[in-house]
């Protein structure tokens, strides 16, 4: 069973966006066992979608098509499909979100799937309709599972050396390395012919992993930083406060991402000005001079005072240099103080991230939401 | 001219990354004024690259293939695109970040240009070497110049309605729209043979549109929502701070992404219980009892409060149910208040958005920076 996608639109064409829907059908079509040999990009342009589409037509078993399917003049999917199909067995795919609905057309044994380019209305579609189908129409006798393992605060290049066997390990079980800002995942792909036979490969090759990355794991397949932190405050009965100046609100935003996260978020503190750091969260104005926002003295005071104010188990406390602009030779920019403060331990750790202003919040984000994680 | 793009990579087509590289050289193409009407994507297999690269040297006058280049086995692209074209005139491109060179072979008059996969690879590469060739050979006449026209608040089916005469206008200047949560974003693109006349079509489109749309307009370019709020904050040397719940920090994050927001950007307050939006930011128990915490009371008690106690001309409100459980028949998930306070306004408006917890949180983050942008 062989699948194709082609994607509709000139703002791809024109780098205005980037193309997640292709990479989220492909991890979809694998899920399935399903192969997918070409992925292509066309315009709003009847013409050259409809060359793709026969092309595509000629060596695959079901094209998905995503984009160029909404209410404006540029929408050409459905007309063009149309003209090239006739009058085919065409069913309607409900749109729960949006209001272009998907389409799915049966053409001389093949499938043509219409599905609509905005990523929030494609994924419910495609998850509540379109899987089905796929599933029950193809059984390949195949079984495609992946299991991803995730760390943070390990650089790419450390990973590599330590997973080098694992990672030239030849299919039916082989091991990926994908890297994001602080974090590294390791992503096991086996093809089986049983979920028995899937399951076992994978496990072996999990055990080995973890044997070597042990706590630098943070969390597996769809967990996040955030989740797995609060995974862990929950299961330890735990409450947190953050006083977060540099990250400015990110921090907090990201452990309210979670849902069920009032159960141990109590309150964030974004002190931004000295003033407000001295008054409300209890920063002595002794250290600011003495040492500077950006110290080792201050982020400590943050956590211990937003900690003491709000009575919780674990303060928080970052403060440091966004950039681009405020860094000096001493202190430069990316210089990131992240403090905690439990009832067992006071930690202070300094950081030098490099990138642009957010990339700078994000990496300390990243830093801070591993302390917590680590120390809890 | 017309050029290609043909991305190499199994780990694309399993979904395992995202093809930014793919977006990334659209970009400069377009700004080349190179036209792209073809974008595909093969695994690591000779004989379906071979296909691709056929295809594409069939209809177009460069082919750029990314990816497939290092020492691997998987790395197939220099022995296949060598197998087509014989021994054609091949340039080696150095590469200073990574270990794979590329390749420029000129063949039968098209140029088939090989570049590294790692996008710090091929970015370098592409900029140092790849695009001063580009513009060499293909001196197209054409200039190729983009305006983009940035709204908030209106949805995209009622821009579509108030653009449609524009969204139909044929080439060379053209009209395009781009919708993401709560903003929605015009696009006129201009192809001249000057400098002069690009700007001059750009200028003429760009005027019927701001007549059109007013003050829904918030940016221009690269300018984001935060960005022009804080300009906005600066130009009226304005002070803010927020108290938001639901956002959970969000707003307060955006803000602060704003490279030189500590002029204006003093205090972020992240209330998530109840007692610390009493106890903290001034809310009454009895609002709390008698509306509920997400209320219009609540929103401009929070507005009022943190306004007050930081002394800022902007006090800003912001409560809500980000979900997913938390809703009721009367307040279900998506129901956010947003209130603002300044020396001359109180307001406070009801939203109600749909999507995931974290959809619905930057949607009211969203809102609220609108209304920031259009209440002072």
């Amino acid at each position: 069973m062989k699948a194709e996608i082609i994607s509709i639109g000139t703002e791809l064409l024109l780098g205005r966006i980037v193309n997640t829907n292709a990479a989220y059908l492909a991890r979809k079509l694998a899920g399935l066992g399903i192969d997918l040999y070409h992925q292509t990009t066309v315009g709003d342009n009847p013409q050259r979608l409809s060359g793709a589409l026969r092309l595509a037509l000629g060596r695959s078993d079901a094209v998905i098509l995503t984009g160029g399917l909404g209410p404006t003049v540029d929408d050409i999917t459905a007309a063009t499909v149309s003209r090239l199909t006739g009058n085919g067995k065409t069913r309607i795919v409900p749109n729960r979100v949006g209001t272009a609905p998907g389409l799915v057309i049966d053409y001389r044994g093949r499938a043509i799937i219409c599905l609509p380019g905005p990523p929030r209305e494609l994924c419910p579609m495609f998850e509540g309709y379109i899987e089905p189908i796929l599933k029950k129409r193809y059984k390949s006798g195949w079984i495609f599972r992946t299991r991803t393992i995730k760390t943070v605060g390990l650089p790419e290049a450390r990973v590599d050396q330590m997973m080098k066997d694992l990672l030239k390990l030849p299919p039916p079980t082989t091991v990926g390395i994908y890297a994001k800002l602080r974090e590294v995942h390791l992503v096991i792909m086996a093809k089986a012919k049983t979920e028995r036979l899937a399951s076992r490969a994978i496990a072996s090759l999990e055990k080995k992993i973890r044997a070597r990355l042990k706590n630098y794991i943070f969390g597996y397949d769809d967990e996040t930083l955030e989740s797995a932190v609060g995974a862990r405050l929950i299961a330890g009965k735990k409450t947190i406060a953050v006083a977060e100046s540099c990250t400015g609100g990110l921090i907090s935003s990201r452990l309210t991402d979670v849902s069920g996260s009032s159960k141990y978020f109590i309150r964030g503190a974004v002190p931004y000005s000295n003033d407000v750091k001295v008054k409300y969260v209890g920063v002595s104005e002794d250290s600011l001079k003495k040492y500077g926002a950006v110290s080792r003295q201050v982020a400590a005071e943050l956590a211990r005072g937003i900690r003491s104010i709000m009575d919780v188990d674990i303060g928080l406390g970052v403060t440091g240099i966004a950039g681009p602009t405020g860094g000096t030779n001493k202190k430069p920019v990316g210089l990131v103080w992240v403090a905690i403060v439990t009832d067992k331990k006071r930690i202070a750790r300094e950081f030098r991230f490099k990138g642009t202003r957010r990339d700078i919040k994000w990496q300390a984000s990243q830093a801070a939401l591993d302390m917590i994680r680590s120390n809890i």
